[in-house]
């Protein structure tokens, strides 16, 4: 297992994950937010999609067990270990649009996405490449009546964590999440160890 | 308005759309399933965005009144009229990988994903820019409890439509769903006008 690499606060990270590595995200201080995203190595047109991971998983509510899958049909990573067990996979990155749109008195951040896309373009990553984000620790629950969803702040503690072990030679693109709603107006950073 | 066109069953076809124009979508014998995709005629990788649509949206459940977002967070589609008030947006086009997943027992078809892919390569659509599509009366109730999803026969019944105005010029994709589940076992046409 690598030392704790921290992620700072409205910042990101992109790194390869070889099949079989597992990787662990912490929320050092509890109630943050990591915006995840996977692309195969071999060909980055292959990404995780949550309308396929909803398929075969057959729950929105993703932990211990469960398999996140490609647009490809193939898994990508496994959860092996879930400290928390809520998690979102309905929700695209935060952006400069939409701080626009759900902040329009505060200022403009690139958010997740931005960082996102600037921590993956050495792999080829363009920003129509990322795909709905699977938001560790996002608190994102549904009203199965009437399908409203809203942003609640993270369930998680200080030390809680996600395992997820690689299925294939990743290319994994992480954050501290920048939005004011997912973390509850706090900005925070995230932890990760590869091992 | 242009005469109805019939979509035959586990077929699918492309058409372009212009800004302002209604697209009317059908289910002449009720219970069927109409897979729909949206692309920015300008530049096809501006695409519907089931994350970006949530995020605005702020449901699940989408009806009258609510518009679908590309992954650029842009308004495509604003659906002006629905006398169902039941659709998914959750759940990828059905393909031979989610046949040989779901159907292990019965006769692969390409599925909605293949007939997709066939009738949007002219516009220069591959597989892997197809992404979660909105799925035009498919009834997937969702828990809110433990998030576990369902796969329904659609409440749709004979002549029921859905009416979406076209907020940018699009190329649309749309189908009769192929899958056995999504139709309650039944292959059906769909019909659609543009007025």
């Amino acid at each position: 297992m690598t030392d704790s690499v921290r992620i700072a606060p409205r910042s990101g990270i992109a790194f390869e994950l070889p099949k079989g590595a597992a990787l662990t995200v912490i929320d050092p201080e509890g109630s943050q937010v990591a915006d995840l995203l996977a692309y195969s190595l071999a060909d980055v047109r292959e990404v995780i999609s949550n309308g396929r991971t909803f398929d075969y998983e057959e729950t929105l509510y993703l932990t211990a067990g469960n398999r996140l899958w490609s647009n490809r049909s193939n898994p990508m990573l496994t959860i092996i270990e879930d400290s928390v067990g809520r998690h979102d996979f309905l929700l695209t990155p935060c952006s400069t649009a939409t701080f626009v749109h759900f902040y329009p008195d505060k200022p403009v951040h690139r958010g997740c996405f931005g960082n996102l896309a600037e921590a993956l373009r050495p792999w080829g990553v363009t920003e129509d490449d990322i795909p709905t984000a699977f938001n560790v620790f996002m608190n994102v629950p549904v009203d199965g009546t009437n399908g409203r969803i809203e942003v609640l702040p993270p369930v998680s503690k200080p030390g809680d964590h996600i395992t997820l072990r690689a299925e294939m030679d990743c290319v994994i693109g992480l954050t501290a999440c920048s939005a004011y709603a997912s973390n509850g107006g706090s900005f925070k950073p995230i932890e990760f160890q590869i091992g």
